[in-house]
């Protein structure tokens, strides 16, 4: 079987996709070319156009369409609370799970200094505005129960500490070393609803 | 959360995937968007590359890029032996499972009269046209072992019949209803190395 050419690169780039080996690839490239050419083409104009138009919201760091995300921009969330997460895709787990209308803040990422991901990579100098604008009066922690999740909370939990807002930290009700990404719906909501003083 | 806009296109354009459901295309969407953007543009260009340029072989109807496939125009298969088969994914997992050196011819569907899938759509004329060309000695039968996977395979093994060609089926190795595809190497080439008199 031929290793080039375009049905081959396409099996290979299939493969960037998060869960998909190379069997599924190979059915994935079957299925497309043979009964849902329209939807292989809908899927490639959707990547260009949402690698073109999405970036990071200049407020919270979510991926959003344009300068601001629409949370940021709703006139009815309540401001005075922000919630720190890893990444966009907590902000869509919480968001559902939970009845949360505060704020959020997604520091793409977590403090690890062996790979170079300090303060400044994480954008906290932006959180930083944020708690000395004196609007915020609560953060809720809702980084990771990795080791690393937990020293950047530790982290925030400083700062916010510094500009005499209080903080607290999601309860634990996540398995220790769990990414929230994946915890069902209903314990997130309990662990978020159950946070501590931190 | 946006129901529109270039993240939800892209999130609902992921699942024409087979296998993708929501929760797939959503974390799919935030990984390439936030981790992997290279894998995202390349994906997107290896789409539109496969789309354009590949086809059905001329001669087997399997996809291909170009007139002909790399297995019709291989000096050293046996043209005497020709495997049908349903899909092109089929020609892989035989290829790949058993020893066949011979060639194939790809149906790209099975007999369904009630969907409208005839002897036209399956390109029978050009089956037909080769069992004339008197080099084909033996025709092995492996379509699946469906209710209409096995019509498709009598039809033809009359056309066979009728051009004087030897006809095989694949052994009942296989279970019954399954689909080829997805049965494991070990069991596919011991169906296709026991194959019987049709
Ligand atoms: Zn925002
Ligand atoms: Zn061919």
């Amino acid at each position: 079987m031929p290793k080039t050419g375009a049905l081959s690169q396409l099996m290979q780039a299939l493969r960037c996709l998060p869960g998909v080996g190379p069997k599924s690839a190979q059915r994935m490239t079957f299925h497309l070319l043979q009964r849902d050419r329209q939807g292989a083409r809908n899927l490639a104009e959707s990547l260009l156009a949402a690698l073109e138009k999405v970036g990071h919201c200049a407020l919270c760091r979510t991926l959003t369409e344009g300068e601001l995300c629409n949370i940021c921009t709703n006139p009815d969330r309540d401001k005075t609370q922000l919630c720190i997460v890893e990444t966009p895709a907590e902000v869509y787990a919480i968001s559902q799970a939970t009845g949360f209308k505060g704020l959020f803040f997604v520091l793409n990422g977590r403090l690890s200094p062996l790979d170079g991901i300090g303060p400044n990579e994480l954008r906290l100098d932006l959180l930083e505005q944020r708690l000395e604008s004196g609007d915020i009066k609560e953060i809720i922690l809702a980084t990771n129960t990795t080791v690393e999740g937990e020293a950047t909370a530790h982290y925030i939990g400083e700062m916010a500490k510094q500009n005499g807002v209080r903080t607290t930290r999601i309860a634990y009700g996540v398995p220790f070393g769990g990414e929230l990404e994946y915890v069902d719906g209903a314990t997130l909501a309990h662990a978020f609803n159950g946070r501590k003083e931190f």
